[in-house]
């Protein structure tokens, strides 16, 4: 069903009083869907066409609407009832709801859910944010070593509603430390009576719970998993990420990348929901940093101002020749800021693309003087031609070695690479450029 | 196993012949691990490692060698030895290897093959790069509708080892259209004699055969689907495209906007292992047109020749006043092309986005005023101070709406909206800040 023929199918539904008919009307709608719809209502709306469906139903379209919704409907519902939705959810997307709450919040919602739910939930929210223990769930399919595949999936069978996925199962020994993993595809092809412990993968991949959540996705992307068990220091289970939530990662980090690549600090929301005041804060940082690293660029000019004064033409290339130096060191950092990223290339290949940055720059660099040259014969004479595509020759040269080591640079002091963006290359190798043009059109005009 | 000790280990085995022993020696290395040391060894040391492995792995080992290596052996490796692997291949894989084969290669393998392989060979290659024909596979689970789950389930078993997933099982009518999904978990909950019809998700999420492959990426991810069903225009099913396959594009995706952001072609290969004459390719284009692009600002500047020449300390601000509007610029631009990029905003919200963007962006231009006129002040007196803090304000008020704008109007003519890089956007600005400041200079100063 299209999202406005939903949306209108639920508007009518709220008008007309038949909300109860709704659960088998839309019985084969995405919850992921039905979310979407909702958002498009105001809070009691919502609530009321939540509740319209089956109660297991109502955790997970619940779960997928926007955390800054759940947040409002938990501030505005009684605990009473919110709590029977929340006791549903997936233990994960329970605990990111959790810790949006502001204490007074968590402290209203904890007495509603028993015991267990409560210490699960404490657990998984003390995690630091941006780690594997604050994306794991602790809905994971636990077997003993020692059942036969029989009695494995009997008990996969009884568990199944409760899980985040039945296709992968952690096998641990008596002290809880992972020992092995079996997939469901396998119990399902093995003989019934073979033994779990027999069957296993005894070396399985897994994770630790401190590991960054982009170490975490980046594992699950190498190796084709559908889950990655997470142990603690003892090496004991306490959680596994599922595929889904590995590419919500990665598609969040790829997006704060993107973001640095234009000095955009990391944003919480969307750019749609964003307010003004966030997007301010976000982008007046580095915006201001630069504007005083451009003052060098602007002090290589004064520095000049007499050469310029004898030859005001040289001031039509200034703006291409600084250009081009700042988009060739654009260039070559944006490839190194991502493959970086990616794991494509480490610290220790710096020295074999610097040999190959050398001689593809030269190239550019070649190409872009030949294009100036001439430009320069016809704005400013053969003299000027000469500085000119020399000038452009060098500037690319320098920008790109400038754009390729940056990065390389701040990764060996352990901060992120992407913080070498296109931005502050580009004033970098602007205050190049100004030095070297109008050093070589001294020198060249004998000034 | 880490893999320098995977590495010595198979190396030790080819010095002393014992490469028979290391099926039992490395039984639970994950066959991308095992795929990864093998890219250090010459082709044929690869090739006698590898066969030392159960037929079975031997494939799936084979399908995690960058393709570059798969095709170096294809062409080394006699069609007889190599065509049982290729049997053995997960049908994605083999249509993807194929692809980068010669026509001359390809008339070698094909007749290797048996007739059924060769024609689904022929048919999943035959679909447009880019597209999901071109990803999917054809190893797909299918069930009649008028199964038992029992029955269902003993089929899945029998077919399990051919199929890349039984999880989900597509059920299609006597014509193959697709009318149900059913999942493993489901089958495995209900009662043994329920039929499989009365258990399937009756309106299943899919998509066609053309729909580009980050459309597929995207909807896996919104519905946390682990497969997406593929059917051609008479709704035929022909194949599935898995999670895997998913995060794969999602990332190559991201990779090809990153590189879009600096104005570098699409790589058809990693950065490490590029040559040189594709890194130029990729990379001049962007650069020459951007020289031309700024051969403007240049004609402004030559155009206010005299009032430089009657105010040259002017010239010192140039620099940051231009680099504010342009890095404004490529801020709003960036967040406009991730968002629209992963869906987060459409054409039709630049109007609200518009509204906002005039907000901070004059905010932004404030501070930034703010931060020169002491500097104005210092370099310049009174009165170019006050020209250089009007200026800072409309320019990245301008830089701010022309970022913004941009990725809509290249939207808006279905060209991708990621060619609105930092670069072509910091062009443009520049123009604009070139004419804006002197323009202000000229009137202000009397001149």
């Amino acid at each position: 069903m299209e999202l406005p023929v939903l949306i209108a199918t639920l508007r009518a539904a709220l008008t007309h009083n038949t909300t109860h008919l709704l659960r088998d009307q839309l019985e084969d709608v995405h919850p992921a869907d039905y979310a979407a719809a909702l958002t498009e209502f105001t809070p009691t709306e919502l609530w009321d066409l939540l509740t319209a469906l089956p109660r297991a139903e109502q955790a997970e379209v619940f779960g997928y609407l926007p955390t800054s919704e759940q947040v409002k409907l938990a501030i505005r519902i009684s605990r009473r009832k919110l709590a029977p939705i929340i006791r549903q959810m997936s233990s994960d997307e329970r605990a990111d709801l959790f810790n949006r709450l502001s204490a007074e919040q968590r402290d209203t919602l904890l007495p509603a859910l028993a015991q267990a739910e409560r210490e699960d939930l404490l657990r998984l929210s003390a995690h630091e944010e941006g780690t594997a223990g604050a994306i794991m769930t602790s809905d994971y399919a636990l077997l003993p070593p020692n059942l036969t595949v029989r009695e494995a999936i009997e008990v996969l069978r009884l568990e199944a509603p409760d899980k985040e996925t039945i296709y992968s199962s952690y096998v641990v020994d008596q002290s809880r430390k992972l020992i092995g993993v079996v997939s469901l595809r396998d119990l399902i092809l093995a003989p019934v009576s073979m033994r779990v412990d027999d069957l296993m993968n005894h070396d399985p991949i897994y994770a630790t719970v401190d590991m960054p959540q982009e170490a975490i996705a980046t594992l699950i992307a190498k190796y084709d998993l559908l889950a990655l068990p997470i142990v603690n220091a003892q090496q004991q289970m306490v959680g596994i990420v599922t595929y889904d939530d590995a590419m919500d990662v990665a598609a969040e980090e790829a997006t704060e990348d993107f973001h640095k690549t234009a000095t955009i600090g990391k944003l919480e929301s969307s750019v749609k929901h964003a307010g003004i005041g966030l997007l301010y804060r976000k982008r007046v940082f580095w915006l201001v940093v630069l504007v005083f690293g451009n003052i060098f660029s602007g002090a290589g000019i004064a520095y000049f101002e007499e050469t310029i004064a004898s030859y005001l033409a040289l001031l039509f290339f200034l703006p291409l020749l600084i250009a081009s130096s700042g988009n060739a060191g654009a260039q070559s950092g944006t490839l190194m800021v991502r493959a970086l990223a990616t794991g494509d290339i480490k610290l220790r290949d710096w020295g074999s693309l610097l040999g190959k940055e050398c001689i593809v720059a030269g190239l550019l660099g070649l190409t872009m003087s030949a294009a100036v040259i001439g430009l320069g014969l016809w704005r400013g004479g053969p003299d000027i031609a000469v500085v000119v595509a020399a000038t452009m020759m060098l500037v690319v040269l320098v920008g790109s070695l400038i754009g390729l080591s940056l990065p390389f640079l701040l990764s060996r002091f352990n901060l992120d690479p992407a913080t070498a963006s296109g931005p502050l290359i580009t004033s970098i190798a602007d205050v190049a450029g100004v030095l070297l043009y109008f050093s070589i059109a001294r020198w060249y005009l004998g000034l």
